[in-house]
């Protein structure tokens, strides 16, 4: 089945645009876990399960892993998903970007080795850098577009023949680099103009919309701005409100909590689009 | 000591410009190491230990350990460097490109977890995504300016006020981000008249050149324009035209010959430099 086939089912059957981004930083981890084996992937597993019917996708992102040499917990986290939770897509946050035969090495990387149904990455080197990402055309590959960080002006907002660079991105990823229908963007919640910009420039294409929560993204904004004509069209990406909503040993209930909450709110605002 | 410093010290020790990029694709590895417990490292420290007398840097690209899951063969192949080449640059290919929290991750996975020397890092998202790896004083800042590949234009060539995207990076990188002399750029051997330009933006500003070998990169064009007075200013780097020199027993003496040549080759042009 392709990506976006996936995620409209998840959309419908948990009736949420939630996406729960799994970001464990070793030194916000719960007190208790830190003898576990695998803390990280006993962390993880918990708010998998925890959230579960309240999610259209996870996004673990592979920096935390990596920092923490835990590269086999992520494995295992992906495998849990999988297993436990087949129907909910999995989002490999890596942001990758490399010319052709290293791409392919990524892409195997994201796709093979871990998975992933889909995989986050940097437009920056331009189409022949993101082939081997597409050539794959059950998967999803979601292209950076406006980030949710204060820099992302320096250089997404370059100007030129009267338009961004992240709408100039936004129009490549729809109408030169979609021909396998696999391709979708990112952008940060705390942009809501770019974001209406951007829907206006890609039609129903899914977008990944992360910087809800701790970086202050506005949910009501985001979803009047972004969502498509029935209500759906973003994966809205919350992780440290949720992961770290709790810190003793009710983390996942508190997590549970958190995301039942943001869910809630977006599928209030949902109603305002036809929903 | 400070990553610049280094790399002139690896400049004038070795007598050579050359950088062997280490990318160990593993489906063109020597045939009879494919029964050593880690033949990905077995190779890559055959090739270091044949070369490191001609070279100023050593390049391991991350994305062919991952995509091999030999995350530890990467840290056991820097090690072996660090403990037997010690006056030899790490340089970590890994291209990363993330908001702050994250990056910092990133930034703790090259330096900390792997020791690497430097890092390529993408500029798409902006100075705040690049500082977490710029407070290491100490580390290089790699960041992609003009790539190597053809669909480099596609998005570095968008033009703002009569300037190309790579050379407002190029500006960017020389006099906004390098408050701790710790920034270098990445530009292509396949584009020779945009190294001139850049070159002329970020005055003595070390570069590093991939793209000469398989990719057709021309070497002389590379010094004319790219070189600083003094004959250096650049860190040339080469992969598979030396790691595939030979496929046989005799694997790491032909991947010897090759890169004696090609740094023989940039001396050569050096001398029209004045070196």
């Amino acid at each position: 089945m392709k990506f976006v086939e996936r995620l409209k089912r998840a959309w419908a059957s948990s009736q949420s645009l939630l996406c729960v981004g799994l970001d464990p930083d070793p030194d916000k981890l719960p007190r208790h876990l830190a003898g576990a084996k695998h803390p990280i992937f006993a962390f993880g597993r918990a708010i998998v399960d925890a959230t579960a019917d309240l999610v259209c996708a996870f996004k673990p992102q592979i920096a935390y892993y990596a920092a923490a040499r835990a590269e086999d917990q992520l494995e295992m986290t992906i495998a849990h998903i999988r297993r436990h939770h087949p129907a909910i897509p999995v989002i490999l946050d890596a942001k990758r970007g490399d010319v052709g035969s290293t791409a392919e090495m990524y892409a195997r990387e994201a796709f093979l080795r871990y998975a992933a149904d889909a995989v986050t990455v940097n437009p920056y080197l331009g189409l022949d850098s993101l082939q081997p990402y597409l050539d794959y055309a059950d998967k999803g590959v979601i292209v950076l577009c406006r980030t949710s960080n204060p820099g992302a002006r320096d250089v997404q907002d370059v100007t030129s023949g009267g338009r961004k660079l992240y709408q100039l991105i936004a129009d490549k990823a729809a109408h030169e680099w979609n021909a396998n229908a696999n391709v979708l963007l990112v952008v940060g919640a705390t942009y809501p103009q770019e974001l209406g910009e951007i829907r206006a420039i890609v039609g129903d294409m899914p977008i990944l919309v992360p910087g809800v929560g701790t970086q202050g993204g506005d949910v009501a904004a985001v979803l009047a701005n972004g969502a498509t004509s029935d209500g759906t069209g973003l994966v809205i990406s919350s992780s440290r409100a949720i992961l770290y909503a709790g810190s003793g040993s009710d983390y996942a209930q508190a997590a549970r909590a958190a995301a039942l909450k943001l869910r809630d709110e977006i599928n209030l605002c949902r109603k305002f689009k036809g929903a």
